[in-house]
């Protein structure tokens, strides 16, 4: 990995030197060598004038590969410097669901220009697959698949395949329509190849298969094609009539995107979609202060809780130095079940009507952590705190208070921790948002009211 | 979702009808309708007696589809029941990274049988990739691939994947090796189906390809063949021979588990691979409480902090009460970074070299971040606790002392969040460990050193 970043840096010291010396013969050989994938974040650290002269040497295919790999930032600075002629070269030589991404991206002005020089046929799929919702299957989807009749042969197929199968983004597998666009059955490039010459697609072809539609949510359609380890996924539309397909590797980026937004909602972040080195610092602060603000007014009213047992804590004020132990062996007892469900519910590996089960399970595991972190804690109050450090406030009666209160809270963290996350997601709600920070708070609260109450009785304060 | 878990629920009770009544026959039916994907989980719930009975329902491919997908102990009681002619079936059915995957879980008895009436090809395959360390390329990869020679025409290609193709696991992409084994080129299929027969391999394969080391990290070599969008990525050992390929669905299978182990280790748990609701409580209890112990007794430091200001506190109790305010905002605020941060680094979108780019963004997001805090803070200090609560302890220095802290805790927060996995990264321990939980516990304590220190200054207190 480290070696990989050192190999970035001297790439790019190699780049800037031919391109200096004004070697571009050199530099277009040293390019060839390399991935579209590796191009583009060697173009990242270009300045205005190098990016255009830099993608102008790449021969057409690798540039329009390139292309797709760029941030949309550096797009736009080529589009905008790009010819007419230019524009055409590259967007000629796109796949139709990456063009449709960058138009996403672009401001109107260069939609505008794309469209015009996209031919018909591209323009007109390009503007079918903007309908969509954004993170629909309809969204992420290809309009360029192979499409097959019921009555070809397999010879048949084949010519079709070598006729259109250039622009087509996979013909790995192929898709069976009747005359009105129906979706009947599919076709692998492998039986194909296997089958006699003059066999009839009608009967060969898997009628038993799995399709999305188009209004979907993305990360359904990515998981779906992940769980049966397709290559790609039909899309049909309400009256079941194929429109598109999902490919692999789109589906990989999906999954990848929505993990991020997961993590990110996990601590308490509004997602983005954009690299973090990307990112400016409004648009981090627009994204991280919302939570940070409401988790710091609810958390207020655990100081209520504070406030209101003063009497408590001035009678005995060793009590306040176990405070930030039991919040944070809360939070994290609390937050420890809660990413464990919610990914276990964004797996579907835990559903709604497991709700008792699991919290059966977090209730016996609770109380396992709960009084081996009580009978430690207990040991180390009285051993380290009584006995060596002569603090004559840490009464056996004191370290009762905590470790019962430890084991309580414990107990709350882990049941209040599971059940959160699988009730939000009944009521519609997304999971995520109900890990840590939101635990934590409620957790706080939770724990310190049963911590001054067993200090009350205990104790005898209050 | 939910739709589909009452899709679940229902076919389970139909499954069961048929058993009862014993209609074998419509139960056959039924399974054969539906993917094998789908059919594993409703085995899930079966008796041992059911389970074997559905089993043997299957027709022999789908049996062997659907013996993949099951868990492994539903796996080892199948195969303690099967004859060793029904045991050879399904093994001969099944490709060999699957069976990798399955001798692997197995207890060494079972193994011993599978190794047994495994043909000699397989199992000689087997104890091949058995050998390369847990998570490496070499122990996801499969040796089933089809290779071809320069020498060979288009023609010939073809007649060589219908001949071997039935059994290799992907034949999207063909290798092109020499005599000594070394991996030199690969060709598509499609590429293949648009040359001409009598082309030569050598002149159309392509020579300019990514391939990883047996001993390559699992995630890496995902990460690689998702970055490159590839359907499969060669590997190949220390002299560049060809021993392997990696097929994109695994890929996807290992990037899910890197995933889920990474949010685990976020969440300050020990990552298990097993599902959720088949883990013991004693293997939950194992990997949730070394974390909770060593976060606790950290804690514990956080409390010293707060006796040894023992005296600022009995001066001015309503300090106190802004405590866990102070403590759930550092947290949060650092965790939001930490964890961008790390998800950045697993995305390779950060690396080392960028720290002060880093550490700068972070400083100016957590001013903005901190500011608005304050400020809210302060706001409510004065107009809700003093003006309509009437608390005469809440004087504009209290607020001073306790927003000015709150500006401090977040810039702290922000700059140890980022800076940690970073430099985790770099001394390579996994970046992921330094999430909220550590954060949270090392911002704690800076918090309450500096809450306390501007509360002797500006109160004059201690």
């Amino acid at each position: 990995m480290l070696e990989f970043e050192n190999k970035r840096l001297e790439l790019i010291e190699k780049i800037e030197e031919f391109i200096r010396r004004k070697q571009y013969a050199a530099l277009r050989d040293l390019l060839c060598l390399l991935e579209a994938a590796d191009i583009a974040p060697l173009m990242d650290g270009l300045s205005e004038e190098d990016l255009p002269l830099l993608f102008r040497l790449l021969p057409k295919e690798l540039a329009a590969a390139v292309f797709v790999e760029l941030d949309s930032d550096e797009q736009e600075l080529l589009i905008q410097g790009f010819s007419n002629t230019e524009l055409k070269e590259v967007l000629d030589e796109l796949y139709l669901d990456d063009a449709v991404d960058i138009v996403e991206e672009m401001p109107a002005g260069v939609v505008k220009r794309i469209l015009m020089h996209s031919d018909p046929d591209m323009r007109k799929s390009i503007n079918e697959i903007l309908k969509y919702p954004e993170d629909s299957a309809g969204s992420i989807m290809t309009t360029e698949f192979v499409d097959l009749k019921t009555s070809m042969t397999v010879a048949d197929a084949f010519k079709r395949i070598r006729r259109t199968g250039p622009d087509k983004e996979t013909i790995n597998i192929c898709y069976v329509i009747d005359d009105n666009r129906h979706l009947i059955g599919l076709v692998s490039l492998r039986t194909l190849l296997l089958a006699e010459e003059d066999a009839v697609i009608g009967d060969i072809m898997e009628t038993n298969f799995v399709s999305v539609s188009t209004l979907d949510d993305q990360e359904y359609t990515a998981r779906t094609l992940s769980k049966y380890d397709f290559l790609a996924l039909p899309v049909v539309d309400t009256e079941n009539r194929l429109v598109g397909i999902v490919t692999v590797d789109d589906a990989m980026d999906v999954l990848q995107e929505e993990v991020t937004e997961d993590i990110e909602k996990m601590a308490a972040i509004l997602p983005s979609d954009k690299p973090y080195l990307k990112t400016d610092i409004f648009e981090m602060f627009k994204s991280r202060i919302p939570w940070l603000l409401l988790l710091m007014i609810s958390a207020t009213f655990t100081g209520q809780i504070i406030s209101s047992f003063e009497n408590a804590l001035a009678a005995a004020t060793i009590l306040t130095a176990y405070i930030p132990m039991l919040m944070d062996t809360g939070g994290n007892a609390g937050s420890q079940s809660a990413v464990t469900v919610i990914r276990g519910i964004s797996l579907n590996e835990i559903a709604f009507s497991d709700i008792l089960r699991v919290i059966w399970k977090e209730i016996r595991v609770s109380l396992l952590c709960g009084l081996t972190l009580a009978t430690a804690n207990f040991l180390k109050l009285i051993l380290i705190d009584q006995m060596l450090f002569h603090n004559s406030a840490v009464t056996p009666m004191v370290a009762l208070v905590v470790c019962s209160t430890l084991i309580v809270t414990v107990f709350s963290a882990k049941v209040v921790g599971c059940a959160l996350p699988l009730l939000a997601k009944r009521v519609g709600f997304d999971p995520a948002v109900m890990a840590s920070p939101i635990i934590t708070t409620i957790v706080d609260a939770i724990s310190l009211s049963i911590y001054f109450s067993f200090a009350s009785a205990i104790l005898h304060l209050g």
